[in-house]
């Protein structure tokens, strides 16, 4: 486990941790080097990156800042190691061609959408949290054609505070979010949005993602409300989500609204939807709700290692 | 001041009793008659709403429920009063020319948008608090005839619990809330709805509004986040929304992004917009926060009163 | 299940149908009888207590209501099950004598102080969460003499709001409770008193406890802050503590202050205590945190159901 | 305006910018000069301290960190400026006397208690937060000796995370924050006990004060609960209070219990008291709730201002 020190990473650590056929060989994270921490109950000590036992290890999970992380994905790969790598060096639509150009085309691990190309890969990148409660709500209308071709796709998503990290800085701090909410990266600039597009378009959609994200006074959790024009209007719209998530078991489809508290600490993604009244243009409206340290990070980077080693999705993941 | 129990009702209470031209006479209020409450620093006996004394007092204020409040309004007007009305009961697209034929065109007291009709008028219809976000948002874009015809204009929009009353109810617990974020009326049929399509159509737009409200864990406030297909690119898009309200006291354009911390217990609305990048059809986000108990309730009927008595319209009004 | 509607009553029905060895045969609750409810994954039909099969079970947890409780542990019992009862109806200092005098001396479910008194019994009276805090805090001294007889002993404790349950009552709504804190019962009037008094006694104590409760803006969880004049200063006085509890596996002895992040979810107890500076009475300062509906409630229940019937203590329970 | 950066420090900027009679010259804040920020609706620069005209004011506050202060107040008392300190360099029990030998008796600027004291001064030392609370608390039994002498006084207090400043730091952050309550200073040690218990020994105390502060997941205000061993059993004892602070616009003596909600953003002290049940020591336990940044910082310090300047002791006070 490199980064070790960040909420993404301590989440990653308990799960690895309790996980049934895995074992916590080294917590990396060289801003904490040498602190003692608690995982799963137990201390642990925190090491430098250097100091990590790369060649020993089968698995490394990676949650480097972006940026730093694909030298690392490079050296922990070169020792041997399977590695899922949480930083977004490595999704589509980063550059990852440029800066780390071995590995540019490793599999995007949205794991129900994207299962057929992870199987025997040995470097998996992890996709984004926005990125993953968008695409699993988009992914029925696209592959089915439903969408109106050329049309924008509204998003309009929030997400709790550990989605910042744990850097000490002034607006993060509790007495500037508790009774606040507002919106950033305004204008469609935020640095998920080329992931979402690009997983759009392998999805068979070409439409654009207006995409804006939110800061919410809670500590986790992502929702994502999506307004999609759709070519008609379908009889029974959650009968396609839940055809095509039948068999998934960390997809929860309902009629009952998504809700950050229903999905905490649970590495799944409720989605509901429904058509929109009232409209001239025929509207879906898809509401996707997931952990974003779970679903949306950790959790999916355990369901992922279970895909590359042949483990059970499910194992050691709360559902 | 009738319906004086609720959340607004006593915001309004307060600003009433500390207004240098209005005096408190009463408060009334069926289920809380005979209670004592704080108001201004001074105790205040609550009346019933029958024991009112309408025919002494020039403005009567009813914060009572959608329903109950026109017959209210009727009485209080047949009694000599003016009558500011907080309901939805007299406002347009609410069937007013049903339920209350007397008052159906009653002027809509969004004041910086419908100052004129507001002159000389007797009973005022206080706009709902999505409405007042919305509409102020989107009033530049319409009147200049910017927004592409028969486009939908997404509203994605959320409220701090206040919006929802002071009644009772399990979902509304602070155990439920705090930590959760969830959408409801979800599928465009919020009872706000018709409200602002009938001011969109008011101000010159044929277009539909996708409405999607959102719970949040905080006491008060609304961000609504509106995204909105325009015929052209304009080189400084808030200029738009500066010269149109550039003699409004209670506006506040800025490039910096609305929250709701920097309006909360403020008789104001903060306005920002820019244009989307990234996507093919021009398109602008347009982003307002309010308090939902001020600006979107008791500050705005108090600004209305101010309109209707010739006072000077920030005279009792906290910015 | 008896009760299963609040929150201790819906947190016990998941831990038992996740336990190894308990299967849940029924989930009653008057109130919201024929609701479908989810736990543990599947969906659940609530069902009438009249209608529950208390002959067919070997175990019934009751979380009814006080008052209400003691009649149901009779008629369970008297047909042929185990009973925890959550409620305060069977605690000591509670008027059992009076009230349900067959079982006014049923053993006090506080596992680490009580495990003798609970092998072979067929009811038990699972302690409060506040006397649960308290007790295991305050034991190592009175057990070994070392508080200052006659005195008094300070408790200031706060607690989440679910310790309040989930009726709707407007005192408890997110928008009265976020941003606040008060004191309650102030004046040493909780009914957790006598309970706590009690068991005090039972410790070998002579001395009053005055309690003072907050509410504080949490969903869960209680702190106690807890001052007792000794007879002397000793050396390392969290050894005390230490060696109290060394083998249990629910009580975290640390020189950290506990807190209730760290306990949230947790069946455990954290504890910490030194020795105040600066005063001429020596004293120490002992501090407890809980998570309320889990060792103070649920948790705590399904570890006596654990000792009833000889499972591992820690079977199905998180720590 | 020296140290307009902090929370207490914008508040105070705030407060000075509406008060009736003071005109805020210069806001300075060496961390953030250059940088303009919005005050009582307009837009200010903030300037370094070395470039704030101290000699062409009449009056100067510092809110200056602890320690960095005290230099500061002497330069600007130099130039010619009467001096509100609100750091703790000039407290009593902080060293003055060491640090600052000059200004090692300046009067304590808690006005209810010390306003013959500050008649003429020039220079005041502001109080403490949680000093304001527990010695206004206590003050009326401490003058009339019902105190048991040698007595240990206990106060359990919390805090609002604004009392912390608004430095960036990890366990600050909202994250760490929301749904967590702990104990901090333990053991007696908080800085602000030296101030404390110098004033309980002014108003004729000879008791040690035991505190031990928590925070709070609220931004602002702070409650101290306070239990107190008593000589007597009072019939009414909340009148002490009401017959020491008849007078005193900003002591409000209730029987309705403090509570944070109802001092936000008020300059006053909220204060109950009454006799512990079921203890054989006689006690009372008195609670007393502020606003941290009111009462507890800038609005205490306006309150001085006015004192020094003969202003109306409530002018530009928000009650």
């Amino acid at each position: 486990m490199l980064g070790a020190s960040g909420y993404a990473g301590r989440e990653l650590c308990e799960l690895v941790a309790r996980h049934p056929s895995l074992e916590l060989t080294f917590a990396a994270a060289n801003s904490r080097a040498g602190e003692r921490v608690r995982v799963a109950g137990r201390e642990l000590s925190m090491v430098l990156a250097d100091d990590a036992r790369l060649d020993q290890t089968d698995l490394v999970f990676s949650a480097l800042p972006h940026g730093a992380s694909a030298a690392w994905v490079a050296r922990a790969h070169g020792a041997g190691a399977k590695v899922v790598d949480l930083s977004a060096d490595l999704r589509p639509g980063n550059g990852a061609e440029q800066t780390a150009p071995s590995y540019s085309s490793v599999p995007y691990g949205l794991t129900e959408l994207m299962r057929s190309t992870l199987l025997g890969a040995e470097v998996v990148a992890n996709p984004g949290c926005y990125p993953t409660a968008v695409l699993v709500a988009l992914a029925p209308l696209l592959v089915r054609g439903l969408v109106v071709p050329g049309a924008t796709i509204n998003v309009s998503a929030a997400s709790g505070v550990t989605g910042a990290g744990n850097a000490p800085k002034t607006e993060l701090l509790f007495g500037e979010v508790t009774g606040d909410f507002r919106a950033y990266a305004v204008g469609n600039q935020h640095r998920h949005l080329n992931e979402m597009q690009s997983i759009v378009r392998t999805l068979g959609g070409d439409n654009d993602i207006l995409f804006t994200p939110h800061l919410l006074p809670v500590a986790r959790g992502i929702l994502a409300t999506i307004t999609v024009p759709v070519t008609e209007t379908v009889a029974s719209p959650l009968q396609l989500w839940r055809e095509m998530y039948r068999d998934e078991p960390f997809i929860e489809v309902s009629d009952v609204m998504p809700s950050l508290r229903d999905v905490a600490h649970r590495n799944v993604v409720q989605v509901s939807a429904m058509h929109a009244a009232n409209v001239r243009q025929p509207t879906m409206i898809v509401i996707a709700a997931i952990d974003n340290l779970m679903k949306g990070a950790a959790g999916q980077a355990v369901q992922n290692a279970n895909v590359l080693f042949g483990f059970p999705e499910t194992a050691g993941l709360p559902r």
